[in-house]
């Protein structure tokens, strides 16, 4: 499998850390063995060759800060020339995420599924606004468009629905899609502030300097469209669902919250109302008896209302280098392995 | 699909009903079509034709406790008989389980592995006691061995371990794998003693007349070591683990632990140390902010310790007639779905 890696931040490296770390389980058990032909990032440069990059190098490089375009082979274009142009059979797409425009991921996507490549990506913007688009062109163009790592970063939700609740009728998917607000609610519940709590997640890396994005509940949004998208058929939008965050909720609505034996989550939702798919994120009161209640910190997690399972609830990782690098290896594994 | 049913109690039924009910999505979605050839059971008699079989008739006569050797159709010979001269692509065998001996199931699946049939299996007994033999045949016959439904009922334990957390190493998985003790725990928490509690589980029918099989963790040891040999590929038996079960937890205890922020569960886990595995049954106490103390009731619930993804954790039924049956359609999807 030849392999091109647009984007080559957080995820992109830890992607590229574990090509390294388990090509011989790859080979030994997958039959898969991965080359990296191409990596394009917008700021720290590009390389590529046919026959294939030296990865350890680049990534040593993009850790030191070095720019690509000092390395053999540096590439000159930008990523979508790389893209129209490389003899490769899959691309991972980790640019950064904007969910407003999905630029420039969906460019970067749609020209790689043009050129026959298979597409993993880890960027909820192209999902959330163009997902039926760019699946109808992935099978017209007869390759697979995966995207696990863009809701519970590699945790296996996406495949969940595909393969292992195949057969089952899903009628509700609800959970826990942002670590962010649910570490600051955790952190409200000990009794800090809520400023207090957003400084704290900032200083942890958890939340950004303008921190809109998650504490106004459009992270989760993104990813309730995903679901809703993906895992119900439907053609929606973000802005068809109703999206509440949680920066009206008060360490005093928590403590009372606590007195009746009910928590704060941020929750996103999608469900089935006849032949409508409904969706929306909004502060829930959770009855601490729910497997949801007790998911405290950065952890995420969903839980799957299904007519042959009842409830099935998933608990795990929100984010991280190495986990959202990993959703792209079993996006991988999945198109190329055996 | 032709299938085959050995056992047809109530997860025998219950994936009958399954397939009767999803039909059309079973051809829509897996361009899958089941003809059900035979069903054979000791109590209930069985039926047999090439061209397949009345399932709605042989169903509603099994629910009204009427002898399928009545209906059309009618076989004489014994379960095994059926198999060795069945004209089927698969077989499910879903015959109650003895985890002691294995019998009879061992001797069903074998006999179909021999004929080229596909199995799946609900019995625990099989896979505890002689796993790698029987994976070993179907692996020289070209066909699939699936059990799903052995740990977890049809929660997606094992085709997470081999799909979803492909290219993952796990390191531990560790959970509650009984849902009748882990009832019993609940209600002694709630203040019932151990009797009252056993007696309530028996009277909701989660636990049997004899509870040995259940309080003693036999059934979380059988689960344990399928863990351990299908999950991790360790040559074990039951006998090589340690087990304890429930029966020497007082109420005093389960309250002092409560007092700590501590919750009493049974406990079955396997872990790898250096190349050896390991697998235990006991009674432990959880810290109340790990995502395992909050699982009540009957329910089930599962921790992958993981290198690539953290802690993801698996939560679902621990039993039911549609929940196991339903595994049975999965690994039916699985071996002839597209």
């Amino acid at each position: 499998m030849r392999l091109l890696i647009v984007g080559f931040g957080t995820v992109g490296q830890g992607l590229a850390e574990l090509l390294i770390e388990k090509k011989q389980q790859l080979h030994d058990i997958h039959k898969l063995d991965v080359t990296v032909v191409g990596i394009a990032d917008m700021l720290k440069g590009s390389v590529y060759n046919d026959d294939g990059i030296d990865l350890a190098t680049a990534l040593e490089a993009a850790k030191a800060n070095k720019p690509l375009g000092e390395l053999p082979n540096a590439y000159d274009g930008d990523a979508l020339s790389m893209i129209k142009a490389a003899k490769a059979d899959m691309m991972v797409e980790a640019t950064y995420t904007d969910i407003k425009t999905g630029k420039p991921a969906t460019g970067h996507i749609r020209a790689a599924l043009e050129n026959g490549m298979h597409v993993t990506t880890t960027n909820k913007g192209p999902l959330a606004l163009y997902y039926h688009e760019l699946a109808q062109l992935a099978e017209a163009k007869g390759v697979k468009f995966l995207f696990e790592g863009t809701v519970m970063s590699g945790s296996p939700v996406l495949n969940l629905i595909r393969e292992t609740l195949a057969g089952s009728d899903i009628s509700e998917i609800k959970g826990i899609l942002n670590g962010t607000t649910n570490y600051i609610l955790s952190e409200m519940e000990e009794g800090n502030s809520y400023e207090d709590a957003l400084k704290k997640a900032q200083e942890l890396g958890y939340a950004e300097a303008v921190p809109d994005a998650d504490v106004l509940g459009w992270d989760a949004l993104a990813k309730v469209t995903i679901l809703a998208a993906a895992g119900f058929g439907a053609r929606v939008k973000p802005d068809d669902f109703p999206c509440k965050g949680i920066t009206e909720i008060t360490a005093e609505a928590i403590a009372e919250a606590k007195a009746r034996g009910k928590r704060f989550k941020l929750i996103g939702k999608v469900w089935r109302e006849g032949n409508q798919v409904k969706g929306s994120v909004a502060p829930e009161e959770i009855d601490m008896s729910h497997p949801l209640a007790g998911i405290m910190g950065a952890t995420n997690a969903l839980t799957f209302a299904t007519d042959t399972l009842g409830d099935v609830t998933i608990v795990g990782a929100g984010a991280g280098r190495i986990e959202t690098g990993y959703s792209a290896l079993v996006d991988i594994i999945h198109a190329g392995g055996k």
